[in-house]
């Protein structure tokens, strides 16, 4: 494997460290810190849906899930796959959101630059029921 | 990069290109003749949702996608990462739906074994109306 493709792994897994531990903890700074100024993601649904510019942005909505799933996500990596530039992670994730039993298959793709997440994009695959 | 995962990436292009081929024009047989026996797929929503298991159920699936998409749905793929044993697309794709305007954001992350797909696990990463 390339010395670029092995940054670009490293650097997202410390990224997805950061984001299992938001989701657990709902504590999202370190995850905040790693992501570029002109960081944009995409999202499947709800109100967050479609393209979401900037940092301010994202800081919005890992407020919105740290509210909504206040308990906690508990996360199971499956699987993760690689480029130069993007990691895809696999997993699955279950606990309480907005009090109602959730849990879902999810694929996050992530976007390296440097030794920062410039963009990812997030698709689910399946109902919020079931994983 | 390993041959092992040379191998991977090259059998999961060809899927990808009977996949998408399937998509166009609901011509399926040349995908459907690249999965294993033992082949399953998970599929996020509507009437497949879910665990299907076995080439037959795979058949069926393809059949229902062939009715749903019977004008075909054009496949913008974006991005391919891979690992030894699993190569993920990412793509877009639009085209009318039972008629009715459809366009979406899709991964799908497939399984390798020898020189044929194992298993595939589909994400969806908007809501049908937008891409």
């Amino acid at each position: 494997m390339k010395e670029k493709e092995q940054n670009t792994i490293a650097v997202a897994q410390t990224a997805f460290a950061h984001f299992s531990h938001g989701l657990a903890t709902g504590e999202w700074q370190p995850f905040l810190d790693i992501l570029t100024d002109d960081f944009y993601f995409w999202f499947p649904v709800g109100k967050f849906h479609g393209l979401n510019e900037g940092k301010e942005r994202a800081k919005e909505f890992f407020e919105y899930v740290a509210e909504a799933y206040s308990e906690g996500l508990e996360v199971n990596l499956d699987r993760i796959t690689s480029n130069d530039t993007t990691v895809v992670f696999e997993f699955r994730d279950r606990g309480p959101m907005w009090g109602h039993p959730y849990k879902n298959r999810v694929a996050v793709s992530f976007d390296v630059r440097g030794d920062k997440i410039c963009a990812y994009r997030e698709y689910l695959g399946s109902d919020g029921k079931s994983n």
